[in-house]
């Protein structure tokens, strides 16, 4: 590592994941202000809702800071292979074009995602936990294992002229997460000996959680002694990528004398690549839902996506009817070995009253026996900050109210910290966090196959197509400005009758008939003030009528005389 | 009351609220089969959500089954003045137009809706508790009061010749419930003494809840205790309909040495409700928004609407920003002294978030310390269960999970029950409550002023239009079946642009006009064919170039020589 020369500075800036939860995508720098050479960690997702982005099929980080500053962008790393931290990539690769480094679990999902997205493979290259080291400009970087609730997720060690970061990626101190690295002290220990910490950007999803972290583990005993206690079939879901989860819910069944079946692509995608990558042994026999078909009810158990409501997932499915031949009936077990994201509530409860209407027993995760979180509780966060005695805390992956708590926390315990919001660049290169400069840190839309900004009003246009309707306005104008027939009115989705029960459509073509007749010369020749008027008559009317203002587009045709 | 004769039957039939919390609509009947004489329990709404109803204005029940049988409706009974049980009165009595009983504080609360609403406040009469009664052909009507999280709540007791029902409406079981009347155990002891209760029909709400319900009154000191160690300004949020508890923060306020400011229209109207109807006396003095102003920070405490969240309430402004000159600062703390309805977590998190913005201290019921429940938990059930001694229970007010479960409780006692969703006819005449009939129970949704059906595909297609997009195609065709000039092409709510920067509506124009110069004369002379083609190609193109398929609107104009 070279030393630091005079005006150097190391910087951090978070693209996504500052302010949300969802999207990660961090930037550091190191060099000159405005030449400072960048990496970027992380390129995961955010997922859509009906509410703020409807239709749309994944939200992004807005990298475009990024492609303006190509020639500076060393390397990308990617801490773990959940859908936030590596989901982006197949999206956003090609704009970025630089290698991609991973351990070897992440590496295997991100070159499946990479090819399922036309791109070569090779991009992604996997690297051995520390001390391997990559070197990236300016930067040498370590992958430290840490515990979470995927396989092989890792904390970075960051080396910079500057000093050392620890990048904590996702984590949670599990000393026996079942699949995986356990959470170790004295590697962290080591780290901090080696080199002090000069900052620790830290995971902050658990702040607001009370009481320590409980280990994967603790689950095997009470999933296995309600399994053993059902009569019929049992289904239970969870995260995909939960492989420690997968694996013994699936021991726990076949304890109970239960024949295993996975339901839902993810599911078997993630336990292959687990298996593919090293990382996951013994996982129990399992058989198709063609063979899970010739067992009896309660000799079965069935592990299915969908543990958040999705409507496609195999859980809704199994909601609603058959799947794949499947269905569950009065006296099955249903159980959620998960939580609920905030926000998916009511998908989560359509599926559990769907179930309790064909007499399936639902057992959720209230008495917290049947899950455990993957992310670091407040107690373990003040535990790696003791542990690590960094000269700052700088926290990430959470919203607001989760990087203030987090602040609070630091701060509480003497070290300095900072609010660094998405788009907040933030000088490390001092004793004390400070901020460098603010810039635009936007939203990218994959919206069916294109990108769209966030602002752009795409989306805004449908939000406002949902909560207004739609109305077409057709009108032909001669040569001589003069209406062709009458306007034509097409509508989509407004009520069908106004007032007194009239048509809402004749309506208005009466009312945009009697005002084009009555028009005068110059808005008839004019489109844009015809247009205007046309769109004003629809409104009134329609508040008139149904006590609505619909989206309206007026297309006027001008005839010439050919 | 004249004695059963025989053939004649009771019966029990909900049209909302049984299968989902809200809407409420119970309807009995006495007499013989298909002539049984009605009353309708509840008329209330239930809140529209983008994903499944955006734009509505408010969910209620299709009340067609009652219409069809208006010559047998006698009365309808408001058990209390939530909105889920009083919300559609406005809305629908127009189609009923029957007598409207309640309680001094509903009918107030009811008189100002109907008002409101163009409608004859007279519609509806005050009545007394029990022993008043009100008779309604074959049935006797008392109220009881019961407590609950509004003034006034009431059970009904409904006799009739088959025996009597105890309608449980809302209810907790408070002793102390600061505003309105306690519950009283030696009230319905006495109730099941004067004649046994043949059915319970029964508040399902928190049937999960295992411990048993606390009393308003043990707020008092914890929010005391947290409002007097507040130094900023305090603004507490509540259910605007929460009388007592708007008058214990307004207490713990002043004890603080606060001035009480109320912001929020519906919060202002239900004190003034309460006291009109006599039912709130003592309320603190509280000031307008601009005598606030002249305040000291340290001095002030809002109580404000906007505990869910709601973009328009005054929690979201001024999470947003000034509002009616009020603003939240560093060091101020906001209060939520109620909890987040299942589905609202987003909207309550924006909220929470944009505060922690503004440096604002933000206190929830994260420990059950600021907040209680309005409703029976299950130990509460099981209480009622008892005291009653009713020949069977019949849950209501409640999802699927809730009345399932509720059964089970009553099952376990030895009581008969039974689920019975909207639309379920239970005949309660026997030992055992019996399905008699399943009609259909739809809902209706108020969609500005226009009543829409849940299943006319009015909202379907606004959510359609909010996933897809909209397209608008128009094109001219000349007498001979030529199109005149090139189809043209608006689109909304879809990605500007397609693979490789293409204009999508340039495309899509290309593309059409392509179409239409090698259409034949058979398909350019039938407006069907024609449509049918031009919207096929339209869902091509842009599934080529976007990924999406959109909504389509083709316009053919014909034009004729004249």
């Amino acid at each position: 590592m070279p030393p630091m020369k005079p005006g150097e500075r190391l910087i951090y800036l978070p693209l996504g994941g500052a302010g949300e939860i969802g999207m990660n995508a961090y930037v550091y720098g190191y060099g000159m202000p405005g030449k400072e050479r960048l990496i970027l960690v992380d390129l995961g997702v955010a997922f859509p809702d009906m509410d703020g982005s409807p239709g749309v099929d994944l939200i992004m980080a807005d990298i475009k800071w990024l492609t303006d500053r190509l020639d500076r962008l060393e390397a990308i790393f990617i801490t773990h292979a959940h859908e936030d931290h590596i989901g982006a990539l197949p999206h956003l690769w090609a704009q970025l074009k630089k290698p991609v480094y991973a351990r070897a679990f992440t590496a295997t999902i991100g070159r499946m995602k990479l090819e399922e997205a036309g791109l070569a493979r090779d991009a992604i290259r996997t690297v051995k936990p520390r001390p391997e080291t990559v070197t990236a400009g300016p930067f040498e970087v370590q992958f430290v294992p840490v515990s979470h609730s995927i396989p092989e997720s890792a904390a970075l060690v960051i080396d910079t002229p500057a000093g050392r970061i620890v990048h904590s990626g996702d984590f949670k101190l599990d000393r026996n997460p079942i699949v995986g690295e356990a959470w170790d002290d004295a590697r962290f220990e080591e780290i901090a000996l080696e080199r002090p910490i000069k900052a620790l950007m830290c995971d902050s999803t658990n702040v607001f959680s009370p009481l320590p972290g409980r280990s994967e583990s603790t689950l095997a005993v009470p999933l296995a002694e309600l399994i053993a206690a059902q009569g019929g079939m049992v289904v239970a879901t969870t995260f995909a990528s939960n492989v420690a989860r997968l694996k013994t819910l699936a021991e726990a069944g076949r304890a109970a004398g239960r024949t295993i079946c996975l339901l839902g692509r993810a599911m078997k995608r993630m336990v292959l690549a687990a298996e593919e990558a090293g990382v996951l042994q013994g996982f129990p026999r399992h058989v198709t839902p063609e063979d899970a078909l010739e067992v009896s009810r309660k000799n079965l158990m069935l592990i299915v996506t969908g543990s958040q409501g999705e409507r496609r997932a195999a859980s809704a499915q199994l909601a609603r009817g058959k799947y794949l031949g499947l269905e569950m009936r009065e006296g099955d077990t249903f159980l959620f070995s998960s939580k609920t994201i905030p926000g998916n509530e009511r998908d989560v409860l359509k599926v559990v009253n769907a179930f309790s209407e064909k007499g399936v027993n639902i057992v959720d995760d209230t008495g917290g026996r049947y899950h455990v979180s993957g992310h670091a509780n407040r107690p373990d966060l003040e535990h790696v900050h003791r542990l690590l005695l960094p000269d700052m805390v700088v926290p990430m992956h959470g919203e607001h109210r989760h990087l203030r708590e987090h602040v609070k926390l630091a701060n509480d315990a003497g070290i300095a910290s900072i609010i660094a919001t998405n788009g907040t660049m933030v000088n490390l290169t001092g004793e004390m966090p400070a901020v460098a400069e603010r810039i635009e840190a936007g939203r990218v839309y994959l919206d069916g196959t294109a990108l769209v900004g966030a602002l752009d009003g795409v989306v805004r246009e449908r939000i406002r197509l949902a909560l207004n309707g739609h109305v077409t306005v057709t009108v032909i104008v001669d040569e001589d400005g003069e209406a062709l027939g009458e306007p034509w009115v097409d509508t989509m989705g407004l009520p069908p009758t106004g007032r007194g029960g009239r048509d809402l459509a004749e309506t208005l073509e009466g009312d945009l008939a009697d005002f084009v007749e009555g028009a005068g010369r110059k808005v008839m020749a004019d489109d844009d003030k015809l247009e205007e008027a046309l769109k004003r008559v629809v409104r009134q009317v329609t508040m008139e009528e149904i006590g609505k203002k619909p989206e309206v587009i007026v297309v006027i045709s001008r005839l010439s005389s050919e």
